[in-house]
């Protein structure tokens, strides 16, 4: 940490120019700080003359609300920008190019996609991104599969499980995921009027407990693929024609249903968000129409492209098992729903939010959008076994009512 | 590598004078090299006047019997000490004792287990370890929960998962024992009588190859455990009064049933042996009724100490959840009886033997105890979620016939 320097709107052009010759030598600078996360440093220099920009993002050796007092291993910057190389080159291009890595200053210098809207934004402007599900499952597909033991060499493979060991950011999920939400104080932070829906509906069902700690469990032991791990629409950048997974900071080997199952979670919400929200009438139906069907084809796609890819790139002989890859998907499909609902009650209860919900404007809906969010979860864990297919989906988000 | 030279009977005694002062000064020394595995030098220095010895491993860089043409990973010699140190301290000595570990010359100098029998031999002499269940059980529930996340703190445990991938190991494995039994060729080694009975109940047997494959996946991806990951009856030292576990050279973060599997298989192995070998009469059905009540005992009493020593030391807080400890454990057992049955197969057909099975003389019997062996391995992999009880294997051990 010797040569670690936090950068400012002041140094940071020099900074960038010292890494790469991305601007010309004509450049007019414009720099803001646009980071809104709680663990890094983002910055955009924009070149207004020839219109043309970059973005840098320095990990943080602490998080940032704590004002120093909470430390975050800083290495997850080597991570983040490893992983983004590495899902630049297996899904040909649906993560940000990277033009610079820098160890002395854990920073990063990479694409701006500045003609692109983060997802969660989007969505609660009640917009729509018809390419969507198909390139979020390709990313899916690959990004999994393609660092799984049934495509890898092994011993490649491993060393990989070696290189993204992650442990503090891996506790941030163990803790925040799957443990405090489930239990009385902590971390938690909910409205009022959820102490009470908390303490019964999550802290006192055992039963819950017990296929949480399951699938905490699994998320803890089974180094199946490198995961994004955080695949939450505020990671992601869309418009109408292209997608972009960004934030890989979360990265380690865990169970593939991790990564797909936040996605999956996070429509519903603004599923959920869009009901309470929006009067009836054709805007919220086309709105509801689209997430309802986004969701259906994120988890079918999945499943199809899934099996697809595997006949073509599956190395493992035993892997070739007639039989094996329908049992391994079908795994990664009971999972995902298990977590699709962790998430779910997590973002309601525990210690970070999501705007889709905390942002409904009136008191009644809000508490009843996010009971129902909470009720559904419980439904998800519990039952994960019958949700291995879109339509199982789709037949229990179109039952949601918040009346 | 640069300071590696391969220790020999001539340069032994002073090599261990050079690390340790565990030899007084006027020791008359008797050195022999004893080693009858296939990676490892392994010697013993004694002092005959002071009645005093100790053992000398030293990793070879290359598979032995292949004459330096298959390279085998040396740093596997500082896992094992690391492993073997680890033990030491959490099974409060059921390994032998570390002296010195040389990391120039992937040596390690430790305990000479003199007074002690490798356990295989000694059952092949058809002697009974009234202690031995009782120990081994503790040294399995120690090792293996003590180092999971039921207990450890989960970062710290992270860090062992690091220091303890063992890739060109583990190949070993997943191919020995997980891949080619199952497969026509590889490094397969059978006897005539077996070629076609391994095409036929193993390598076209589809439904046997989706549960090994299933098994395959697990002992891969399931980092649930720093194992031995090679507890045959070979690995085991003991006596009428103590039991001894060497070599976890094969050690990983692994699934826990991979150990206490191998360990039920040489059981049986040796049941089945007997059964051949011996003429009836009281020496038999002595070995045999001690071998039923050891297979039973290893499995209760490591489902037994299993349970109480988790309500003593768990620690992450889901885990603590009523129910949970059961299905942990009940996982461990469906998959310790899927594990024997790879084991038991591989040791029919693979490449790698016991003499328990291929010593037997007659011809006749010989082949009848290996397609019992395997034919009572492929009923523990297809039934494995049967075998949660010791009265579960007594069953079916006790109506193995030769006849």
């Amino acid at each position: 940490m010797d040569k670690y320097v936090e950068l400012t709107t002041e140094t940071i052009v020099d900074y960038v120019n010292s890494k790469t010759d991305f601007f010309a030598s004509d450049a007019v600078y414009e720099c803001e700080e646009i980071g809104d996360g709680n663990l890094n440093l983002v910055f955009r220099v924009k070149d207004t003359k020839n219109n043309t920009s970059v973005i840098i993002k320095q990990a943080l050796p602490y998080v940032r609300v704590s004002g120093g007092d909470w430390p975050m291993d800083i290495n997850r910057g080597a991570i983040e920008t490893a992983v983004l190389e590495l899902h630049y080159e297996l899904t040909d291009g649906l993560v940000p190019k990277v033009y610079s890595f820098d160890r002395d200053m854990y920073c990063v210098i990479m694409e701006d996609l500045y003609d692109y809207t983060i997802m969660r934004t989007g969505l609660l402007e009640y917009n729509s991104y018809p390419k969507f599900a198909d390139q979020i499952t390709d990313y899916l597909v690959k990004t999994l599969l393609l660092t799984s033991d049934v495509v890898m060499d092994h011993k490649d493979k491993k060393e990989l499980v070696k290189k993204y060991i992650n442990p503090e950011l891996c506790e941030i999920t163990e803790q925040l995921v799957y443990t405090e939400p489930f239990r009385i104080g902590g971390r938690n932070d909910m409205e009022d009027f959820l102490v009470d829906f908390q303490k019964t509906e999550l802290a006192e069902d055992e039963e819950l407990s017990l296929e949480v700690a399951k699938l905490k469990f699994d998320f803890m032991n089974n180094a199946q693929a490198l995961l994004h791990g955080d695949v939450h629409t505020g990671s992601i950048f869309v418009n109408q024609e292209n997608t972009r997974v960004i934030d890989p900071e979360f990265a380690f080997y865990g169970p593939m249903a991790y990564d797909v199952g936040a996605l999956v979670a996070n429509l519903i919400m603004n599923y959920i968000s869009t009901l309470a929200w929006l009067p009836e009438g054709e805007k919220r139906q086309n709105h509801l129409d689209y997430l309802l069907t986004a969701t259906k084809d994120v988890v079918d796609l999945f499943a199809e492209k899934f099996l697809k890819l595997w006949d073509e790139v599956v190395t493992d002989e035993m892997a070739k098992t007639p039989g094996f890859k329908e049992w391994y998907l079908e795994d990664v499909l009971v999972n995902t729903a298990g977590v699709a609902g962790c998430e779910m009650i997590r973002r309601s209860v525990g210690f970070a939010h999501v705007k889709d919900l905390d942002s409904i404007p009136d008191d009644t809906l809000r508490e009843k959008a996010l009971k129902t969010n909470i009720l559904l979860a419980k439904h998800l864990i519990k039952n994960r076994h019958e949700f291995t297919t879109g339509a199982a989906y789709q037949k229990v988000v179109k039952e949601i009512t918040l009346d």
